[in-house]
């Protein structure tokens, strides 16, 4: 193993963070939390992980921090920060760092991979899709709703041995982890999801997955986005198959009423991340030649809701 | 463009090289075909594609060469020689060689662009898969039975201009062709079907895809094969749909009674392709930890059927 008992720094710690990060110290790993909102609730409270699947997890003497300066030098850092905030990782990632560092986004979205191997070279960059559906319901409480597989991955590159190290590490953290030999497959493969999901559930101002596909209209959008995603995906060079619209239909309806993290935010006016999710696959469509009448018909009417502003004219 | 105007050879001149190599050279492109057995005969009676799909092609005056030496330096190599007979690449291809030129193998199986990165270096390999159904009829006689779109990749990094180049290239000849950004993917995709159609058609002593689809039995084990070696797939990192069993038993139906290239190498004593399509893709299965019983029968089946002497022991 290259990631023999690594140092492991949690870099955003909402949902996602809190939950594949709180997993990982249950499993008895070194791991440090970058905490900005909930810090001194969870000092105080510690970290709870509910689950219907797993079980409940209680998570107590935490290593939290509010600075990446008191973490230190890691050999794992997983970012699990919204991409609205990349900018922040310019400042917040170099305490981190040390020789062979590996940087992991669990980001949502295109162009994660890509804004961390501009900063800090290529070599130090991994990916991971999390087909795993978690709400932060209150300060350091974090529902986990739907199990997933992670696929996790190499930007630059075949995988190698630390590529195998974290899959291990997750592995017997009790996650359902397997190394992808092509990350941005895999990455496509979630937009199959996001896109719509996220996507209708803004565009009709709040509306559950649930509800979603209970309304006739909104189901058949949901269906129409996803193959046209597919086809995009396979323009882009990215094969997935067309079972994967009625598989995600039986899977979403299984979610329940399940709230993507996108309307959450939307909901409570926070940033979106319209860019990583609908605007750089809508510009990739575009230049791959593919039809992408509705996924730029949605991508309108998101940034009409969440405001221009915030939106660029790409 | 990098690959303006280009010099093409293509090495290995059946059923496959003179498809792809004929329908460049009759999109005006500059080929050079190096063949060994039908050589005299195509220079004297020209090629011959027969198609109920496309319409009848017949090209002559072809460059036609029964030594790489005489072809000289090419900008592009096709490689469609039998991957039993890659040892002769060392010796074929250095005279085809010059600064930039690239090495497409369109050989089936597994191994094929390792072996070529190891000789020449990886930088020039770049791979394709032809999901198509030919036979080579007679001498410069080639039958085009079922059309199929070719995914073209780099063996090492991403795409570039000489792989958007080739894709164009193919394009203006006729050819249904893409970029995959995963071209093992795309290699293990072809094996799901290889493996158990070709497979059977051997241990089952000569049938056809139409007769083994016939056979209540036989179809039933292609169908457990094809899961198997998706689920071998998986196990490796290359994420396959479950779908692809259903689409290929319709999509084999289509070709009626085809005789897959393995089973007429069979019946003619010729040299079976038995590592590069099961052995490697079992071994790495047995690796990756994926239950390979139904891959380890037929290979055990194969080799038997071929001789014993044919088969490494893996």
């Amino acid at each position: 193993m290259v990631l023999t008992d690594p140092r492991i720094a949690i870099v955003g710690s909402g949902a996602l963070g809190c939950f594949y990060g709180g997993k990982l110290l249950n499993s008895g790993l070194d791991v440090h939390f970058l905490m900005r909102n909930d810090l001194e609730h969870v000092n105080r409270a510690g970290l709870r992980i509910e689950s219907n699947l797993n079980g409940n997890l209680a998570l107590s003497d935490l290593s939290i921090h509010g600075d990446t300066q008191d973490i230190g030098p890691c050999d794992l850092v997983i970012i699990a920060l919204k991409a609205t905030d990349n900018e922040a990782l310019k400042v917040l990632i170099p305490p981190l760092l040390k020789e062979n560092t590996a940087l992991l986004t669990l980001q949502n979205g295109l162009g994660n991979e890509e804004y961390l191997a501009g900063l800090f070279g290529e070599q130090r960059v991994m990916g991971g899709l999390c087909f795993v559906c978690l709400n932060r319901i209150s300060p350091g409480v974090i529902r986990h709703i739907a199990e997933g597989r992670v696929a996790v991955g190499e930007f630059s590159g075949s995988p190698g041995p630390r590529t195998y190290d974290v899959e291990l590490l997750f592995q017997r953290a009790g996650i359902s982890c397997k190394v992808s030999q092509c990350l941005m497959t895999e990455r496509w493969r979630k937009l199959v999801w996001n896109i719509p999901f996220n996507g209708l559930a803004i565009a009709s101002e709040g509306l559950d997955t649930g509800a979603i596909l209970s309304d006739r209209h909104l189901r058949a959008r949901a269906c129409s986005l996803m193959r046209e995603v597919i086809e995009i995906a396979r323009c882009c060079g990215h094969e997935l198959p067309l079972s994967l619209v009625d598989e995600q239909v039986v899977l979403t309806e299984g979610m329940g009423a399940y709230r993507p993290s996108s309307v959450i935010d939307y909901a409570k006016g926070n940033e979106v991340e319209v860019e990583a999710i609908w605007g750089k696959a809508l510009r990739m469509g575009i230049e791959a030649g593919a039809e992408v009448a509705l996924l730029g018909a949605l991508y309108d009417e998101i940034c009409a809701s969440v405001g221009s502003r915030k939106c660029k004219s790409g």
